[in-house]
């Protein structure tokens, strides 16, 4: 045996320990000339092996006592959780890059609009209005489940896309990753399997491995999941839990179809599976898709959503609309978890922008200019070999092929030397399959320099593959 | 063996199975022959056990086709992970009473002030200038450690109570709840023991079962806890996480003496404890108390606070110090399940309240009314034979203890029936220890109706106990 497989070797069998709680936080570990013995090999392989773990703050050595399993044994750093991912394709790198991006670097890969393309005409009608809202608007906590107001208004607005439900099954959350992570907190355990589609929206990845589940995943087409895979899924994986989007599949925006909605649903009530449908780009549709959540009367289909795409991302609000008796076990939990829902003043806005005269229309004109951004933006990328997988019925993602032999991941790489965030394929795929793919936000591609910069960095890649 | 005795054993049996995922959601349980036939005992005996499992919901019967166990195993309810205490005392019961109570109920019981004795004209200020905002604060995500400029401003007021932090160490959260929470869950795994102080404020356990922790307290003296139990309860039970209030302890309102910190603090260094030091009422003591966090300087005590008690809970924000690389950690955990942080325009409106000259004038007119009304409420309490069980410094808590006899359970479901919201002893104490006393906020006393049912109740559940 190799000098190295000797130290990884106790490595592994101290990391074991650890993990079995055999050795717990603050204990002593095995002194290295018995730990030598035990594992027979040599004081100089385990005194490399411990060093190691001292580096990555697994142990910590006390000057002159020995080495010490670290105070926190496993602080949760979400993104080891799961396999070691490339570090460009991690999707907490690239959540972190956009988010704290410079505010003249260029995102295309970032998941939501130009602040100019919001409706902040009404946004600030609405806060000059609560501005004048009586004292307890301004200072008090809210009810557990959130403003009525705007919970009647989205109860209203369901009834369009075929769901019949009353406010008591509206649960508002202070955003719409938190509402999925709620649902998340209460539906899964540790080690339970989840599906999610292949390529899927990377922060559900980050979120679920927070939950330190496993996954499953099927690849989701034109007209949504391969419906042969998902049940093969089912069968063999016995997941718990599949997380999509149905309106606007993020990355891919496709649209799933009646048929493979009702196969989809049928599958997850034979093998007792629970959907959410997460449809936060909803709005962005020329007309409402097949629902999953519809279809299912609100028994097994959990449906959440936000309006930080559509209307502020600075004033957040999610919704979860649910089963009656889920709802009130989700109350609790976010009333333990957060002290009630969301900011009563931010519901108040959002219900205010949305209940504005002004607000339909404004949306009409964004789905139009979205429309036209798509189209330019698609004949662009066509002009540098990059091909959209389809044209999506709305929104403002792209989700293309690149020119042969180009790894989305090593663009992106180059793209930040040059101030772009960029979204590669493999941030979206827990199997790492879409390394030839990249998704484009068209409505931060107007500026040239996206292009430009673009047409650069390919030419960068292209040249170091030849 | 008895009838009873026997059902309990299936009842135990199956319930294994289930904790164990022997028997997962969705399959099939023994059949009813078959299963009394491996316990021994008679087929009616399953059909008891099984109609009893069916009837809270951990299998369900399908006609013609036998018992399932249910789709979701253990949809997460809170409340059931700990020993089932009095409804009355149930601290979800009390949280949901009084954030859902009529506007018009009286709400001695709550957390909070009155709408009208918050800032509301810096606040109405604020939201006038954020109307005139650029686009970006009001539409966009924000970064991910949040708003730059109250950071800063945070870190500067931490100087005064001894702190010497930078912004890069604030982690701003959409509430102190869910400062907590965060930590929580990057600290804590099931089954990890956790210490609070008996009393503690009600929601930390709450927050903490929905972590799946055990218990071990230790008794809150005048000066902070009782050092020998601390101590005690650190070598016996090894917690791995101290959360509590320093300055005006909820609901004692004591405050914690340079001694007993000190002490507590070489304790959990020996230990090797992490503590979480909640301060959300810290802007209430009329000068700054001894700090675990700055006596450690940010080494194994995290510093979480909001501004929901003093500025709005409406405009919600809570934040994190602590340690660099746990800060770090924090921020993806966030990433993950709330892609960002607080809301920038809450952010914004908070720093503009706070960073306005009118504040600090607020907040002293704040704290002398305090003082009076803590006086004049005390004096009205001593006629009904309440008594403080001391005179806190500051804040609007009164711990008092009810004339001999008096359960304050029986006082609360009492008072609910009159409309009144109250917050009894036990909900605060783990070991369930403090029956005899009751937490009054004095802010919320105000209206001579509160004391006149208060004296109707206590004469009525007097005369039931004579």
């Amino acid at each position: 045996m190799k000098q190295g497989t000797r130290t990884n070797t106790v490595i592994d069998a101290i990391q074991r320990k650890i993990n079995s709680r055999a050795l717990k936080p603050g204990e002593k570990l095995p002194s290295i000339r018995g730990f030598a013995a035990t594992m027979q090999v040599s004081p100089s392989t385990v005194v490399e092996a411990y060093d190691r773990l001292a580096a990555d703050g697994t142990i910590y050595a006390r000057r002159g006592a020995g080495f010490y399993v670290a105070p926190l044994i496993q602080p949760f750093a979400v993104a080891k959780v799961g396999p070691e991912l490339d570090r460009a394709v991690d999707p907490f790198w690239v959540s972190r890059q956009s988010l704290d991006a410079a505010t003249d670097a260029l995102k295309p890969g970032c998941g939501w609009l130009p602040a100019d393309w919001m409706p902040h005409n009404q946004m600030r009608q609405a806060l000059r209005s609560v501005g004048r809202a009586e004292d307890a608007l301004l200072a008090d906590y809210g009810s557990t489940k959130g403003a009525d107001n705007l919970r009647r208004l989205l109860a209203r607005q369901f009834i369009d896309e075929g769901l019949n439900t009353g406010p008591d099954q509206i649960l508002l959350t202070p955003s719409g990753t938190q509402a999925i992570d709620l649902i998340c907190r209460f539906l899964l355990r540790p080690g339970d399997t989840v599906l999610v589609d292949d390529p899927c929206y990377f922060n559900f990845q980050a979120l679920l491995r927070a939950h330190q589940v496993n996954f499953v995943t099927v690849p989701y087409g034109k007209n949504g999941p391969d419906v042969d895979q998902f049940e093969q899924a089912l069968i063999q994986h016995k997941p718990s839990l599949y997380i999509t989007n149905s309106a606007l599949h993020n990355p891919t925006g496709a649209t799933l179809s009646p048929q493979v909605a009702h196969k989809i649903l049928n599958l997850a009530t034979t093998h007792d599976m629970v959907i959410i449908e997460d449809d936060i780009f909803a709005a962005f549709e020329p007309a409402p898709s097949p629902r999953l959540v519809a279809m299912d009367g609100l028994d097994r289909v959990i449906r959440v959503g936000s309006f930080s795409k559509t209307l502020s991302a600075s004033v957040r609000c999610g919704y979860i609309v649910a089963r009656p008796d889920w709802i009130e076990a989700l109350v609790d939990l976010q009333v333990a978890t957060n002290f009630g829902g969301p900011s009563p003043l931010a519901a108040e806005l959002i219900y205010s922008v949305l209940s504005s005269g002004s607000y339909r229309k404004h949306m009409e004109a964004l789905r139009s200019r979205l429309d036209t951004c798509r189209s330019e933006v698609a004949a662009k990328l066509a002009a540098l070999g990059i091909e959209p997988w389809l044209m999506p019925r709305g929104g403002f993602y792209l989700w293309c092929s690149l020119p042969g032999g180009v790894d989305s991941a090593d663009l992106a790489k180059a793209a930040l030397a040059g101030s772009m965030v960029l979204a590669p394929g493999n941030v979206f795929s827990v199997p790492q399959s879409m390394g030839g793919f990249m998704r484009f936000n068209v409505s931060q591609m107007q500026d040239p320099q996206v292009c430009e910069t673009l047409e650069r960095v390919l030419r960068t890649v292209r040249s170091g593959i030849g």
